[in-house]
């Protein structure tokens, strides 16, 4: 689990991100996985200014107020001055650098490490626009690189690309998809099984429980008959084997004993007379 | 990694998405982590189709091919009628139902095995509308239910919501978003080491076949008077909760039914005179 601390000491920096409605997106993702340090690398100001707007108009109160402290640079350097460890995310290809690039999933405990150790690092997160990536000169900044893995049909069914064709499937995830992908990466091995997921467990029903419903059950196909048409569905272990199936819970136990009562009741009461 | 066959097997259907934006990035995420099959259930086409325009005007050729194949249906049973395994998206809390509820993560490796080894077996992952997410009524579909771990600040921080505030940190992520975290886990891992283990799986039950036997069900509950004397315990959704109980194969809910059938049989054909 991620400490508050450690999560106050990522930053997500979304570097030239022209649409508003990617940024709020961004900015949702970053709240909903408990992260809230939002830097904006732009040389205008007004699709983080739209964002705002967009968030203030909608009542997005949680993306509101991330968006609000979010910072705005007018470039890449002075956005990530006091961090230490800058992971830049990227379609894998088409670079010139030699860093390391690391799918996500084994860059994670890396960022992680730097989160949980190194009190006075702050580690940035980089993500460029939604048309070109982040350029070389970007990429040159970080100590890691790292991509989302996706489908690459040429290495799974033997299609390729047309020579000379470009693959767009890097293009293809939004923004606010990418951030959201990442910020799960993060916190998914934290949250995992934590006090964060309160799962219910009702009570499982009792084998005692679970052997009256057999009866109940032996009862009514007595009753209706089913076991005289059908003798060779009807031996108690196949029988018991089906009413194993009637309530995992003790909830649902009760209902199908409710159920199976009100059956024998109506078969057993004998019928309104014919001209009621 | 998953076969070719097993992502065919996965679909992705969006319960009442009314913003095509989201239709659209539903879409990519389907085409970046190799699925293709998407169905869309709106009582209106408007969305589907601006999605689709949307699309083709921006070129985004890869998911255009998702969006142009995917099918729209009016209601969600004959949108998931050929698919065994039904998992639904949802925020915690707020359910009346008593389905297992699983963390992302853990409702993975649930959802890889039924792709990996069940032949006839389609997988439905269901994602609710970006304003009410899936009803109770829809969730009775599921036999699986999973939620994304978000972060909540009240099990971190101390922070807790006002009195009587409800947590809106569930609407937060927007559909495309939850959508790609969603194939993302699904694809992350592979299917590490699970493809050695042969495991003998008999046919599973369709969600057709179990809404038959719902159908069958409510109608013995109905003839039997248990409707009207709990009515509190027979709304549709409950029914639907307790007939997926009826029979995890096709030949357990074969028999169900007959037992089913003998009961409305029974109760339908008249009593033999008194002197009998």
């Amino acid at each position: 689990m991620l400490s508050a601390a450690a999560r106050a000491r990522l930053t997500v920096v979304l570097v030239g991100a022209r649409n508003p409605g990617n940024i709020g997106a961004a900015a949702r993702a970053l709240h909903d996985f408990g992260f809230s340090d939002l830097r904006i690398v732009n040389d205008f100001a007004a699709p983080l200014e739209a964002a705002q707007l967009a968030a203030a108009a909608t009542s997005a109160i949680a993306a509101a107020h991330i968006l609000h402290s979010a910072r705005r640079f007018d470039t890449l350097a002075p956005a990530i001055a006091d961090c230490s460890l800058i992971v830049a995310t990227t379609a894998i290809g088409e670079r010139e650098l030699t860093q390391p690039i690391l799918p996500l999933q084994r860059a994670s405990p890396k960022i992680l490490e730097a989160l949980a150790h190194s009190g006075e690092t702050r580690v940035a997160l980089l993500f460029g626009s939604e048309k070109t990536g982040l350029t070389n000169h970007h990429l040159s900044h970080a100590q890691l690189l790292t991509t989302i893995p996706l489908f690459a049909p040429s290495s799974a069914s033997g299609e390729k690309p047309a020579a000379g064709e470009k693959a767009p499937r890097h293009l293809s995830l939004n923004l606010g998809q990418s951030v959201a992908i990442c910020l799960y990466e993060l916190t998914r091995s934290g949250l995992e099984g934590s006090a964060a997921i309160p799962i219910l467990h009702p009570t499982p029903t009792t084998s005692e429980g679970r052997e009256r419903l057999t009866q109940l059950l032996l009862e009514v196909l007595d009753t209706t008959r089913y076991t005289r048409r059908f003798p060779a569905n009807s031996s108690e272990p196949q029988i018991r084997q089906l009413a194993h199936q009637l309530g995992a819970t003790h909830r649902e136990a009760e209902t199908w004993m409710g159920i199976l009562r009100q059956i024998l009741w109506h078969n057993l009461t004998p019928p309104p007379p014919p001209n009621l």
